[in-house]
C-alpha cells in the first residue's frame, strides 16, 4: 500500500496513516471488508517502524472503523452512517490550465443533458442509431465465445496482429465480395468500431483547422468527432438522390478540402441513396481536386427494395476511396469491432496510426466474431434482418399517414434505419422534443445533424428498425399528439 | 449484391458482371462454396433483366468458375490453378495525396522490420513489455465471461456507460484504495488499454507543434505517439533516483511545455523509482508553472522490496494530476481494458473525447473483467506475481553476474519488469542485436527510448519477467555469447 507521507511535517507519521485511511474509509473508496496489510508488511512499505502502524491501526480500531481478526487480519469495517463525510473538493481551487479547458464536444453534451431531462420513465425511442437489440443473437455468441475460449487459450488473450486478427480479415474480404466489394485481407484494418476508423482516418489526413467537407444534414457522431479534432467543417447540400455532386466542385475551388466525408447508402440522417451518375461524378471530382473520400457504409446492405449501388470503393481506380464499416449496427454495438479498406501509402500509416492510438482491438472479441461471422452466416443474418426491418419501416409509414397531420412530408426510404421528417415550415422539432417525451416518445431533432447548426430545425429523424411493429404504432401515436400539440400553441 | 455497372459503356451489362464476378473468383476475395443471389434477386437488385444475369451465370458455369445445383442455388468453385489470377493494380498510379503522405511513425515501422528479421527460429525474448503470457488466468476467465454472459445476455452486447462500466469502475476505486490512492468512480474513466489513455490525454491538452517534457529515456510507445500527433518531445534526464527534477524548472521556463508525461514508479525503461522528496518537488513545479502531470503507473504496485512511495496522483491537492494505468500488464494484455483517474473540467472533456473517438470499450469485456477482478483476487494475484517475479528478477541478476562480462553495469531493480543494462562505452547495443538474434536471444536496443533519438547507444533493456529462470539464464548466457563476439570485433 503506497500511503503518501510527509517527513518534514509536524503531524506524527502514524497519524498521517491513520487520517489517510480514515478519509479512505469515510469516503468509501477503502470498501467494508477490504483487508489492510498486516502492521509489519505495512511499515515495511513505507519504511517506518511497526510501532508506528500498530498505532495508526489501534485508534482506528477505537473509532470502530476497522476490526483485528487474531490469525486473520485487520479489515475495514461498514462506514457508521453518523460520523462526517469527508469533502470530495477540499476547496482547493482548480489549476488555471483546467480552467481555461475549452470542451470542443459540449454542445452534444448539452444535447445529452436535455435527453436525460426526459419526463416520461420509459419512452418508446426512436432516436437511437443502432438495431434493435433484441435482435442481437447473445445466445449463439456465448458459444462461440466458449469454443474460442477453449479453443485458443492464452492466444485468445495476447495482443494479436497490429492490422487485426488474420482469419477475421480474410471473412471480412469474403463478406465484402459477396455483397460487390472486392479487396484482399492486407488492405483491410479492424478497429474499434465504425467511430474510430473515422477517427483515425480524419486525424491522419488532416490538422485542426483544415476543412473536411461532408453531407449537410450528416451523421452527429462525425460532426461531433471533427468539431472536437477542431476541423473546419463544411457542408454539401443533400436532394432525394443523396449529395448534390453538382454543388460540390464549387466548394472543392473554394476551400481546398483535405477530406470528403460521405455516407453514399442510406445516408445518416435522411436515408437517401446517392444515385449512380453521381457516384462517378464525385469519383471524378475527388480525383480532378486530389482530395481522399472517406466513405461510411454503416449500412449498405440493409436494402428492402429497388436496385443496389456500388460501394464507391467499389468504383475506386486505386487508392481513392477509404471505406469503412462495421459490425456494430447489425449484429452487437457493444463489441465495437469496425474496420476500413484502403490501399497504397495511407494505408500502412493507418495501421501505424491506431497502433500508437490503442495498440489493438481486442483479439478475443475479435476472435469470437470470426467464429461467429462466416459468409454464411453473414447472409443469413442479413436476409432475416431485412425482412424483419422492411416490416418494420412498413409499420412506420402506415402509422405516419395514419397518426401524423397531413403536412408532415417525408421520402419513403429503400433500406438502412431512418426516415427523415419534415414537419410544417413553422414547427421547431427542438420545440417538440419535450412535448413528444411528455407523451413517452422520443427522437432525434434535425438541428443537430447540421455542420453549422442552423439548418433542419423543422426536421427529424425516426430510427424505424429499433421498436417493434406495435411499439412503432403506439409510438407515432404518441408523437401525432405532441405534434398536435405544438400546432396548437402555434395558433 | 451491389455489383458496379457503367450503363454508359460499350461493354454489355451481362459482360461487366461476369468480369466483376470472374475476378472476384480468380482473385479469392470470393471463396469457394460462397452462394451467389439467384439470378432473378441478382437482376432485381442491379435494375437488370434476369437474361443478363443468366447469361453472365452461365458464361461463368461455362468458365469452370461456379456451378448451379438444381433447387438449391449458385456457388463458387474452388478457382483453377491454371487460370491467370487479376492483378492487384492494374498500373493505376496513386493519387497525388496518397505520394505526399509522411509516416510519422516511421521509426518504429522500420523497428519492427528489423526485428522481423531475426533468424534465430525461437529466440528467448527479453524484448517485449509485458510479463509472462502463461500466469493469465485464461481458464478463470472462459468461467467467468461464460457467467457474464448468461448473466446479462443482450445487456452485455450494447453501448454501455459512456464513461465505463459502473461496477468495474467501482471495483477499480476499490482496488487503488487498497493500494493507497483514494478516488471516486465518477472520477474513472475506462480506456482502451493505457495507450488509448496516453492518447487521449495528450491529444486534449496539446496541439501538434506543443511541447511535451518526458523522461529521457522513457516509454517507446508514449514516444510513438506523441511523434504521431505532431508533438515536440523535450527529455528530462533520468538517474537512479528518478527524473532529475532539479533539471525540470528551466525546462519548465525555457519550453512551456503543455504536458509533463512521468512513470515514477519501476520507470521504462530504467527500473528507478522517483523518490520521495522529488515527488513533492514535481508537484510544486508543475503547479507553480501550470503544467498538468500525466502519470503512467503500469506496474507501480509489482514492489518485491523496499519502501513503497504514493502515487503522484495521492499527493495531488486536486486537478493536477491525471493518473493512467491498466490490467494489461498484469493480467491479460488483449482484453485492451485500461483506465485514467481525472477530475475538475478536464475529466468531462475526456469523458466526451473518448466517446467521439471510439464510443466505447467493449462493454463484454468490460463486464467479464468486473466479474473476474474483485479486491480480494486482484491483491492475491498481485502477491502470486510479485513472488514469481521477485525470482525471476534474481535469476537474472545472477545470470548477468554470472554470464556478463565485468565491464557491464546496472542498478537492480526493486520492482516492475525491467533491468536496464550499460554495456562496456564502446559498444553499440543496435549492433549486438543482430549478433544476439542469432545466438537465439532478444532484447530492446537503448536507442529506441530516447525522445532525441541519440542517447542510449550502449544500452539495453532486459525484461526479466517474461521468461521462467531457466530461460532466463539460458538467454542470458547467449546474451554474453553475442557480447564477447561484439568486443572481440572491437580488438
Amino acid at each position: 500500500m503506497r500511503i503518501p507521507l510527509d517527513r518534514q511535517s509536524a503531524i506524527p507519521l502514524y497519524q498521517q496513516i491513520k487520517t489517510y485511511l480514515r478519509q479512505g474509509i469515510l469516503s468509501g473508496s477503502l470498501a467494508a471488508d477490504t483487508r489492510l496489510p498486516a502492521s509489519r508488511q505495512l511499515a515495511q512499505d513505507l519504511g517506518v517502524n511497526r510501532i508506528t502502524v500498530e498505532n495508526a491501526y489501534a485508534e482506528l480500531e477505537a473509532e470502530g472503523l476497522i476490526f483485528s481478526r487474531l490469525g486473520s487480519g485487520t479489515y475495514v469495517l461498514p462506514p457508521d452512517p453518523l460520523l462526517p463525510l469527508p469533502k470530495n473538493d477540499p476547496g482547493t481551487p482548480w489549476p488555471l490550465w483546467q480552467q481555461s479547458i475549452v470542451d470542443k464536444t459540449l454542445r452534444s453534451g448539452l444535447l445529452d443533458e436535455r435527453r436525460k431531462s426526459s419526463r416520461h420513465p420509459q419512452p418508446i425511442s426512436f432516436a437511437s442509431g443502432i438495431a434493435d437489440a433484441n435482435l442481437f443473437p447473445a445466445e449463439d455468441f456465448r458459444k462461440v465465445l466458449q469454443t474460442v475460449m477453449r479453443r485458443d487459450g492464452i492466444a485468445a488473450l495476447g495482443y494479436g496482429e497490429r492490422n487485426g486478427y488474420a482469419p477475421l480479415r480474410a471473412s471480412i474480404t469474403h463478406i465484402l465480395a459477396s455483397q460487390g466489394l472486392q479487396t484482399r485481407p492486407e488492405n483491410i484494418l479492424i478497429t474499434s468500431g465504425s467511430q474510430q476508423a473515422l477517427s483515425l482516418v480524419s486525424q491522419l489526413l488532416l490538422k485542426p483547422g483544415d476543412i473536411i467537407l461532408v453531407e449537410s444534414p450528416t451523421h452527429s457522431g462525425a460532426l461531433d468527432l471533427f468539431r472536437a479534432l477542431g476541423f473546419k467543417v463544411i457542408g454539401i447540400p443533400v436532394d432525394g438522390q443523396g449529395m448534390q455532386v453538382d454543388a460540390l466542385e464549387k466548394l472543392l475551388q473554394q476551400h481546398h478540402p483535405k477530406l470528403i466525408y460521405t455516407i453514399p447508402n442510406f445516408h445518416n440522417p435522411t436515408g437517401t441513396c446517392l444515385n449512380g451518375p453521381r457516384r462517378r461524378h464525385l469519383l471524378v471530382l475527388a480525383d480532378r481536386y486530389n482530395v481522399p473520400i472517406l466513405e461510411d457504409d454503416f449500412v449498405g446492405d440493409l436494402r428492402y427494395e429497388g436496385r443496389t449501388q456500388p460501394a464507391l470503393k467499389a468504383l475506386d481506380p486505386g487508392g481513392r476511396v477509404i471505406h469503412v464499416s462495421t459490425f456494430s449496427k447489425m449484429l452487437m454495438p457493444g463489441l465495437r469491432v469496425g474496420f476500413l479498406v484502403a490501399e497504397g501509402p495511407v494505408y500502412d500509416c493507418l495501421v501505424n496510426f491506431k497502433r500508437v492510438n490503442d495498440l489493438a482491438t481486442s483479439t478475443l472479441v475479435q476472435r469470437a466474431l470470426e467464429a461467429y461471422v462466416t459468409v454464411g452466416r453473414y447472409q443469413a443474418h442479413l436476409r432475416r434482418s431485412c425482412q424483419i426491418f422492411r416490416r418494420r419501416r412498413d409499420a412506420m409509414l402506415s402509422a405516419i399517414r395514419c397518426h401524423l397531420p397531413a403536412g408532415v412530408r417525408f421520402d419513403p426510404p429503400q433500406g438502412g434505419l431512418f426516415i427523415w421528417l419534415q414537419l410544417p415550415e413553422k414547427l421547431d422539432s427542438e420545440k417538440l422534443l419535450p412535448l413528444a417525451r411528455e407523451e413517452g416518445v422520443d427522437f432525434a431533432p434535425g438541428n443537430g445533424f447540421f455542420p453549422d447548426g442552423t439548418g433542419g430545425r423543422n426536421w427529424l429523424r425516426l430510427n424505424f428498425v429499433a421498436q417493434a411493429p406495435d411499439q412503432i404504432d403506439e409510438g407515432i401515436k404518441k408523437l401525432g399528439k405532441a405534434v398536435k400539440r405544438l400546432l396548437a400553441s402555434h395558433k
